[in-house]
C-alpha cells in the first residue's frame, strides 16, 4: 500500500472529517458500522446512480478541494433529480494519491458539508484508500420517487416538444477559457462559465415536480445534442432542435457571438447538468409556470418526430436560416 | 482524457459486456437509463456498502481479471452478509488503465456472471472511464433485510460468545506465500491458501439466518483482532480470543506448525471475510445446528467481558498456555 505519509490513519481521518456528515442520518449509524440502511418513504423506491471522478480526466489536478467535492456528488445529484427522485443520501469512495494533505481533505470535507445543506443529502458510508494513481473518487447517490413513477428516458411520443432547463453551454466554455481558447473573452466574462464548468447545478427542485408532465428526461452530461441521441434510441425517434432557440448565458452569448463555429462545441459539449426533457404541447402551460416558480429557465427548443429514416441523423439540430448544423463530434465518450 | 486505444467504444463496451449482467432486473432497465429502481421487499429495508479495490494496493496487477472481479464482488457482499441483508444487485465504477484489452474486460464480465450465479445478484448500473493511474474498481452493493433487524457492530455484551465462520488466516498466510515468504511450504499446499487470498467466499447463507442468533457481528477484513476490536470498542467491552480455538484450514496449520511467529499474522492478517459475532451461551446450540445445516465451521472462540481498564488492551488474545499474544500491529488500516 502506498502510505499517505502526511495524513492521520483512515480511521482517525473518518472519525474527524466524514463522520461529522453523516449526522442526522440514523441509518448511518455515524459511519461506525459496515453498511448503511435506507428506507424509501411510504409508496416510494428507491433510485441508485453512480459516477466516478478522476483528477486529469474530469476535473483538473489543481482545482479547489471544496469545488472538485460538490462536483463529485453533484453530477451524481443531477441524474437523480432527471428521474424525477428527490435526493436523500450518498456512499463515498476516496482514492488519495501519496501527496494528499490533512487541509486538502479539510476542504473537500467543506464542500460536502456545503452541498449536504444545500441538496439535504447525507453521507452514510463509503471507503477511503491511498491510491499510487490519481485521485479518484467514486460517488453512489440514493434517492426515492414515488413507485412506478421514474422519469425515463424511452417515453417520448412523436409531436413531443423538447424542453430544457437552464442555459446550455457555460461548462465546455469555461473549459474553453481554462485551456486559454477564448483569447478574446475578459476575464469577468469567462469567471462565469468557469464556475459552472467547475461547480454544475443540479436541478433537483425541478426534477420531481416533471412527474406527470415529462415524457422522457435526461440531464445534460456528455452534451446536448448526444444526450437528445440517447432519448431517441430508446424513444425510437427522430428529434428536431432548433439551434436559435437554445437558451445561452449572456457570457456564452458573447463568445458564441465572436466565434460562430462555438455553438457547435455548445450544442455537443458535455458538463452542463441541465435537464433535457420531452413533453406534450398541451402541457407546455404547466411548464411555464413550473418555471415560473422555481425561478429557472426551462425553454423550448423543438420537438420529437418520426424517425429516423436510414441514412438520416436522430438528432437534426437547425440554423437559424433553417440548415443543418453538422457538427464534427456528437458528444462526450469516455475513450 | 486517456484514450484506451484497443477497446471498443464506452457504449458498445457497456452493451457489449456489461448490459447482459442486467437481464432479470427489471429496475435496471438494461443499462440503458441513467439510474436504476431498486424497491425492498415488504417489510423490508435496503441495506448498502461500497469498497472499491485497486491494483497493486488489494489485489496484484496480474492476478486473472474473472478473480479481480469477483473480489471486487465479493468483499462488498460479505459485509451485506455479516449485517444480515440478502444481496440483491450492485453497481460498478470502472477506472481503466490504457494498456487495458477487450479480452481482459472480457474475462472480467464472466467473473462477474459466475458470481452474479452463486450469489444472486445482478448489475444495475456504473460508470466506465479511462483512467491514466491503475485499475481501480468500486463496487456498491445493495441489499435488503427485514426492517430494523440488521446485525449492528454495538449489540455485544458481557459474557456473549464470539463466534467465527469458516478458518482464520488462509488469505494472509496466501498472500505471504505469493510473496516467496513460506518457501518450505510446496505448491499444492500453498494452492488453497492462494486461492483464499485472490477469491473470498462471503458467507451470504449464514449472515440472514444469524438474525435472531447474533447480538453483534461485522466481516473480517481488517484482521481477526482488529475487526473484533471494532466491536468492542462500540460495544464499550472487551474481548478475549483463546488463540488455540482459532480455527485455522490444514494449510494453515502446516504454515503456523513451521513458524508459531505467522500465527501472529493469522491473528491480525486481513482478507478473511468470514463472520465474526457474538451470541449469548444459550444460543450456542442453534448456532451448532446452523454449522451443521449450512456444512460452514462455526467456531467458538472465546468471550466478551467487561472492560477495558485503562491500559489493558480491548482484545486479549491467549496462547496455548493462557499467556496474552501481543502482536506488533493490529490489523489492516489503509495509510
Amino acid at each position: 500500500v502506498t502510505p499517505c505519509g502526511t495524513l492521520p490513519g483512515e480511521f482517525e481521518l473518518i472519525a474527524r472529517y466524514f463522520a461529522p456528515l453523516s449526522k442526522g442520518f440514523e441509518g448511518a449509524y455515524g459511519l461506525l458500522d459496515d453498511a448503511a440502511v435506507v428506507a424509501p418513504g411510504a409508496g416510494c423506491e428507491i433510485v441508485v446512480k453512480t459516477d466516478a471522478v478522476i483528477a486529469g480526466v474530469h476535473f483538473l489536478p489543481d482545482d479547489p478541494a471544496g469545488q472538485v467535492a460538490q462536483k463529485a456528488l453533484r453530477v451524481n445529484l443531477s441524474d437523480l433529480a432527471a428521474k424525477g427522485a428527490v435526493p436523500l443520501c450518498y456512499m463515498l469512495d476516496l482514492m488519495l494519491p501519496p501527496a494528499t494533505t490533512e487541509d486538502w481533505v479539510a476542504a473537500f470535507a467543506q464542500g460536502l458539508a456545503r452541498d449536504q445543506r444545500t441538496f439535504g443529502v447525507h453521507l452514510i458510508g463509503g471507503d477511503t484508500n491511498a491510491t499510487p494513481g490519481p485521485l479518484t473518487i467514486a460517488v453512489m447517490a440514493l434517492g426515492q420517487v414515488e413507485r412506478g413513477r421514474i422519469l425515463r428516458r424511452d417515453g417520448a411520443r412523436a409531436g413531443d416538444v423538447i424542453f430544457v432547463t437552464g442555459t446550455v453551454g457555460d461548462a465546455v466554455l469555461g473549459l474553453a477559457a481554462l485551456d486559454g481558447a477564448l483569447p478574446e473573452i475578459d476575464g469577468a466574462t469567462a469567471a462565469p462559465l468557469i464556475e459552472r464548468y467547475r461547480l454544475p447545478l443540479p436541478r433537483v427542485s425541478i426534477g420531481p415536480r416533471l412527474i406527470g408532465l415529462a415524457t422522457a428526461s435526461i440531464d445534460i452530461s456528455d452534451g446536448l445534442a448526444a444526450d437528445l441521441g440517447h432519448i431517441c434510441e430508446v424513444s425510437k425517434l427522430a428529434a428536431v432542435v432548433e439551434g436559435p432557440r437554445v437558451p445561452l448565458s449572456s457570457p456564452a452569448r458573447r463568445a458564441v457571438g465572436t466565434d460562430r463555429s462555438r455553438l457547435e462545441a455548445v450544442l455537443t459539449g458535455g458538463d452542463d447538468y441541465e435537464i433535457l426533457f420531452t413533453a406534450q404541447a398541451e402541457a407546455s402551460g404547466s411548464v411555464e409556470a413550473l418555471a415560473r416558480e422555481t425561478g429557472i429557465a426551462i425553454t423550448p427548443i423543438g420537438h420529437m418526430r418520426a424517425g429516423p429514416a436510414d441514412g438520416v441523423d436522430r438528432v437534426v439540430m437547425l440554423d437559424a436560416a433553417g440548415e443543418p448544423i453538422r457538427p464534427a463530434r456528437r458528444g462526450w465518450t469516455h475513450f
